[in-house]
């Protein structure tokens, strides 16, 4: 891949240079949908390591802003994300993992999905949450024992 | 909706308060997907405002980095986006709106999705992009004129 500053947007939008576009922290948005079903997993960080990796590895991984460090995608859990389609988007600042999710979950909370959770207009105004999917498919005291892990 | 500071991680990620965390620049991500076919459509910001506004009005808002602008998706191309679900992840920085896209595409190119080249690893190593969703189905040209409008 390529970091250097692109010379146009065609060569962005419209080239076969791989340029992503990392913020100021070095990082890149990736949203990670389940390759068969088409739900929303996930949305994480990625850094210039963790996108060549997932590359060349065929699994996922990311970049913990809460943890400043690599993550391997199930590490802890023993849930990786086998990757079967990698996209970027126009202006290469966002990527998208189409993965199937071993273990059944991505979220930490044991969820298959971190958006868990619709955002319904409340009856007084304004908006609240509502569980629409809710059910764990792990404990995740069973699997982070007392450490809460927020990413993974 | 909430703007105060959390108490615990709990509250965030088993409440049914929308307490959405916005970055330092007052923003939170957004992954909109087809709500028909489950393609990610594209990947855009909120501020608390286009939030609000995309639950009271059931079609789209974004805010727009490039011009620091709140923006209603479509309103140039008048390709809107009817809102089906609206969902937040766990930790409350990440938005996903399941969506119709009126006029058939997301992408100020023209195309479906923003995510219209795929990341394949490169034969002499490294990584290339390959075009798999590249047809438009509109001309950006006729729609946007000469304006380069990056972000509808």
């Amino acid at each position: 891949m390529s970091t250097e500053t692109p010379k146009s947007s065609d060569d962005v939008e419209e080239g076969v240079v791989l340029r992503p576009r990392f913020d100021a922290a070095g990082l890149i948005t990736c949203v990670t949908t389940d390759a068969a079903t088409g739900e929303v997993l996930m949305v994480a960080h990625m850094n210039e390591e963790a996108l060549r990796k997932t590359v060349a590895t065929g699994e996922a991984w990311y970049f913990s802003r809460s943890r400043k460090a690599l993550w391997r995608k199930g590490e802890t859990s023993g849930h990786v994300q086998r990757v079967a389609d990698i996209r970027i988007d126009c202006d290469q600042d966002a990527v998208w993992l189409r993965v199937e999710q071993t273990g059944g979950a991505a979220c930490h909370t044991g969820r298959r999905s971190c958006f868990y959770r619709a955002v319904v207009a409340a009856q007084a105004g304004g908006a609240e949450l509502k569980f629409v999917a809710a059910e764990r498919v792990f404990d995740p005291a069973a699997v982070y024992g007392d450490h809460k892990h927020g990413d993974d």
